[in-house]
């Protein structure tokens, strides 16, 4: 077994296998059930830790609890669509999303498809980066439960609103930009608190609104936006177009992921965009080598040894550990073995 | 003669007025002229001092200095659309985009026009807020010239570059949000330097890329970017849409606002979404209010007095203006004057 301190390197395809299953399990189509393991062993693989298997027994939960079905395309105008998700899993709603807005971007030139009623939806590149695939600019939005405050409140009223844009470069690898909006996750908050740290002013406030060191606090506290009432606004626009646009809950009314009791009422924005449309493939795949090259060999602050495009550290993970298997912690494998006996599916073969 | 300091308070249709006047003495059209001066004029209303009649003498210097000519369209493909600026005004070329957007958008659901060759466009809002004036989405992008390194780099690589998306709201002012990717304005570092004040850490580093807090340095050096690597990757974004792919400079090929000899090579993307092929448009209106009420009405961090929404502090100050005159520094109308003596033209009134 190969370990790397607590964690066991775990094959890809393996883990891949084992999610279907479950998910299959639990009466999830071929489809669907692709899209959420998809999503999930590709986040595992590019480093997105937080966005991998550790969630699927929070999905597996959730889907087993709430009323859901297969989302709907429930209005189609040509360039636009918009998609009822039924509660389904966002993965399913924003993967077939995107594949609507690529058909779309084909034959329009633009793309672009509207998903409400759905739930998390994993990171917001894997859905950017299947249009990057098919050579075009891939967009995608989609809101969060409550993290973050309007810029001087404090009350938490806004998702950490991720968002992707995707566009694809001559070597196969596309750039890849996918953030939220704070200026770190509530998981680096987590982290300083178990070990005790205090945490750097800035990052977040505790639940009066006052900057604090203190991660505990903090954990109570907001998450700050980046750029202060900048990132408030960036995540106030990706709430309105994922949100408020779609007809899907915005602002207060989604539910948290570990709700597993409720559907989330989370909304989603997916885009794709020709590029043809604009200056021939050819010529924007130049341009984005010459970019890259200029990024590339740019010259570096003291200390730092690469200067990085938005995805290709990610990508760097990918193939590192789609040849050398993906560490999970012992103690997720534990908590995904229980749930597979729960199922009566075949524990999680390591080796 | 009413004065605020060193500033003088001038009537906005004089000042439109005479802008108006000094631009089409340069050979500039109507149209050309009135999108110029309704950019500059409706910045200076909007407290955006900074892209308002300052820049006069820049732009009549430019324009009676390189060769341009009116913008064309190149490509026309339903959806999508391809401007050559022809290195004419910024304002006209994106202006004349948007107005194709909102038309394509009226007729699609969705318009996304591409501009290349042109300058500075003044604000990101200016565009945007024609979108939500019609009722639809807008958003717009530019590339500027360097001011930021890749993340980790030193070498001012990537523009400041500005974007905007604006919302309607049912009473007429709509979320107009726009910004540019670093912490602060470089204006804002200039104001410290002239009054010899220190910086804080986290807005900018000297020439070497090291931290600084002398602001005479930080001028010499780059300006740091929101979040960090996010707002790198946001700036990223920003010139891929709006100069690798509409085939305009991106990066270090956009010449500087002041460098009036030379066309700027900046490049645009301006869009608009129709609301009603996602949700009608009454209920798009409803959900906006209940955003509304739920920011401006939550808790309030000490000592803070209000929450506004993106482009509200904006509006009040238009409105306030509108009323009292605008606040025109008295060296800047000096400027003027000089550059109306020069073009034969009246000077500025100013009672």
């Amino acid at each position: 077994m190969n370990k790397i301190n607590d964690k066991i390197l775990i094959n890809a395809q393996i883990l891949r296998d084992f999610s279907f299953t479950l998910l299959k399990k639990i009466n999830m189509d071929d489809k669907t059930s692709a899209f959420v393991t998809d999503s999930l062993v590709q986040s595992d693989l590019r480093g997105v830790d937080t966005h991998g298997v550790v969630r699927l027994p929070t999905y597996l939960k959730r889907f087993t609890t709430i009323e859901w079905k297969n989302s709907e395309v429930i209005k189609d105008d040509g360039v636009t669509a918009l998609i009822d998700g039924n509660n389904s899993p966002g993965q399913a709603c924003a993967g077939k999303a995107m594949e609507l807005a690529i058909e779309k971007a084909e034959r329009f030139g633009v793309g672009l498809v509207g998903v409400k009623n759905s739930n998390h939806f994993g990171t917001a590149a894997f859905y950017t980066m299947k249009a990057a695939e098919e050579g075009m600019v891939g967009l995608s939005f989609t809101n969060a439960s409550p993290r973050l405050a309007p810029w001087g409140g404090k009350d938490p009223l806004l998702g950490n609103n991720p968002w992707s844009f995707a566009f694809p470069r001559r070597n196969g690898v596309p750039v890849a930009f996918d953030i939220s909006n704070s200026v770190v996750a509530a998981g680096k908050i987590r982290q300083a608190s178990m070990k005790g740290e205090e945490i750097p002013i800035g990052w977040a406030t505790d639940k009066e609104g006052n900057a604090t060191q203190n991660a505990e606090e903090a954990l109570k506290g907001l998450l700050l936006p980046i750029g202060g009432h900048k990132g408030y606004g960036i995540t106030l626009v990706v709430d309105i177009l994922s949100g408020i646009l779609t007809g899907s809950g915005f602002a207060r009314q989604i539910n948290g992921i570990d709700k597993t009791d409720s559907p989330q009422n989370v909304g989603h924005l997916l885009g794709a965009i020709k590029i043809s449309n604009f200056i021939p493939y050819e010529e924007f795949l130049d341009r984005m080598d010459t970019m890259t090259c200029l990024i590339k060999n740019s010259e570096k602050a003291p200390g730092v040894e690469e200067l990085y495009l938005p995805g290709e550290i990610e990508e760097k993970l990918c193939q590192e550990r789609l040849k050398y298997g993906i560490p999970i912690p012992q103690k997720v494998i534990t908590k995904l073995n229980e749930m597979a006996d729960e199922l009566g599916v075949d524990r999680l073969v390591v080796n």
